[in-house]
């Protein structure tokens, strides 16, 4: 069964087309009683305007888009992804099929994500934009504000240049981590973070820094990694390998928290008796390694369901504005102890 | 900046918007110095076919659709779908512009997931689908056949009803599982599956039992779940329980296995000497719990690319063919060992 064109409807309306479009855009140029056959014909050839043309009438794509700058290995092993593409999800499956679907792009790089952007604003593919891991400088606000692409932010509220934003107060979380650390004896304190062009890596980073000196903690160090495992067992076995090696590390993400469970087993650290650990994202992962991991739970469904509220918002003419949603907490399992507790 | 539109480049070079749709598309109806003059106007002004104008003329949307049925909090928690999509995306990303994003939609329910596939076709959303964990009479065949929308199964070969499929030989791979296990002496083994309804669930039910028949096992069972993490434990729970408990147990994925870690943990069985677990799926959370988990290891990345290329080449005019990938293998790790090797 091919699709039914208004040339199919106008054969069997014995009309021409532009009577059969005349009649289906309301427009005059038909008589009313030839109106209504045509309709009827239309119905029961059951024609459905194509998005196609429905873009050129009413200007709407029907999608929002959503461009991932990440190796494909890494999506494919971090959960974060499918946890913030499955709260996208949740908004759109109820808010009906105007904007009813995500459009979704891998990138390698800066460059090849605005060059996204640009293509899928210019090519009409998208209504807006969910923009990830807000960056030091980031060249994709002054794009979106050149194109007139509407956009909204994961991530801020600071350096988002008065782009709409989602954001949870990570520093917050970052202050309760150390204190709670601290409360356990610990006082040589290393992050384990993401990398360092990221907004929100700067604003975890500043608030560990503030609480360590205001605790009266010297010995603390934050090193940066691409958040792969690899990444994160090579930074752990470094850390936990050098002279005075910290007590207590705390991770950017879960993949990375996992890997270092392994790693201190391989050097025969205890954990937590000899070593401290905890995560970022509080995935199924975090609850599946043994011990389960002492975590930080962020509301990334949330995230991604929030933003694309706003972004709906703003399209539907609503007022550009900031949401915070719930702050992250958290969550003491079994790889967070008492400094010294044995050894 | 707005989008520039016909309106635009009319205004700016004083003909009518009709001279200017002629000259774009390069149709008889302007002077050549007119439509020289309007295709400059309309470069300096930025102007870009739109991809609903461009749909309209060359038929071509431009974009691949998946539709993923499952519970959006499945979705988050199983690396399987990540890994899927880093998969599609991987070829989508060299292969140009023209078929070059996915379009993404999460359903609740078979008929939802129809009712998609509908809309998307006749709205012209998508060139193409996907369709994934093909079922016994799968209403999902007859409905792209009537529609006439292009498809590519991830399954089968067996129940495709015709439609061009990429699959891996799953039989072959539980087939090797319960000799290897047989080969490690054991005689109980338990399968906790996926949904019965999934074609590849009865596939490998059937290699398992065959296989079981052939060695003389007697005493093996499948139990089927919804792949959850608590689907899995909670069947792990009541088979470890029961009066004859099975001495291996393998699973339909990572997950449901790296939560019957914790469920042998819990009951004070060790693993591997009192249990032996099998995963499926070789994940990252495979090698990140402890000990780690043996897992056949399926190119899932692999597949997704696969079918890409498979419906790229269909809308190109190719001839619809089965694809075949690498066949799973076995990986044996940490929680597989001698029956009864202990107590």
């Amino acid at each position: 069964m091919k699709r039914v064109t208004i040339d199919d409807i106008a054969q069997a309306a014995g009309v021409s087309k532009g009577a059969v479009s005349y009649a289906l855009n309301g427009r005059p140029g038909v008589s009313e009683p030839t109106r209504r056959r045509i309709l009827e014909i239309a119905e029961r050839l059951g024609w459905a305007p194509s998005s196609a043309a429905r873009a050129l009438s009413d200007g709407r794509a029907g999608a929002l888009g959503l461009v991932l700058n990440r190796p494909p290995r890494v999506l494919g092993v971090e959960p974060y992804f499918m946890q913030l593409i499955a709260g996208i999800e949740s908004v759109l499956a109820t808010e009906g099929s105007e904007s009813g679907a995500l459009l979704l792009k891998v990138v390698d790089g800066v460059e090849a994500e605005l060059a996204c952007y640009r293509r899928w604003w210019a090519e009409r593919r998208v209504d807006g934009v969910i923009l990830m891991n807000l960056r030091m400088d980031d060249p994709r606000i002054d794009l979106v504000g050149e194109l007139g692409l509407p956009a909204v932010l994961l991530g801020g509220p600071e350096r988002t240049g008065g782009l709409p934003c989602v954001w949870s107060d990570d520093g917050a979380a970052i202050e309760e981590v150390v204190e709670y650390l601290f409360s356990l004896g610990h006082r040589r304190i290393a992050r384990v973070a993401g990398p360092e062009e990221f907004v929100h890596t700067g604003t975890r980073t500043a608030a560990f820094e503030r609480t360590a000196r205001r605790l009266g903690l010297r010995d603390t160090r934050t090193v940066h990694t691409d958040y792969s495992d690899e990444a994160g067992a090579r930074a752990a076995r470094r850390l936990l390998a050098s002279g005075a090696p910290p007590t207590a590390l705390v991770f950017d993400n879960d993949l990375m928290a996992a890997a270092a469970l392994g790693v201190a087993a391989e050097l025969g650290r205890a954990v937590p008796a000899q070593v401290s650990l905890v995560a970022w994202d509080d995935s199924a992962l975090c609850r599946l390694v043994r011990p389960p991991l002492t975590a930080v739970r962020r509301p990334i469904a949330e995230h991604g369901a929030a933003a694309v509220r706003l972004l709906l918002d703003l399209l539907a003419g609503g007022e550009p504005r900031d949401v915070e949603t719930a702050a992250p907490i958290l969550v003491p399992r079994g790889t967070t102890g008492r400094c010294g507790a044995v050894g």
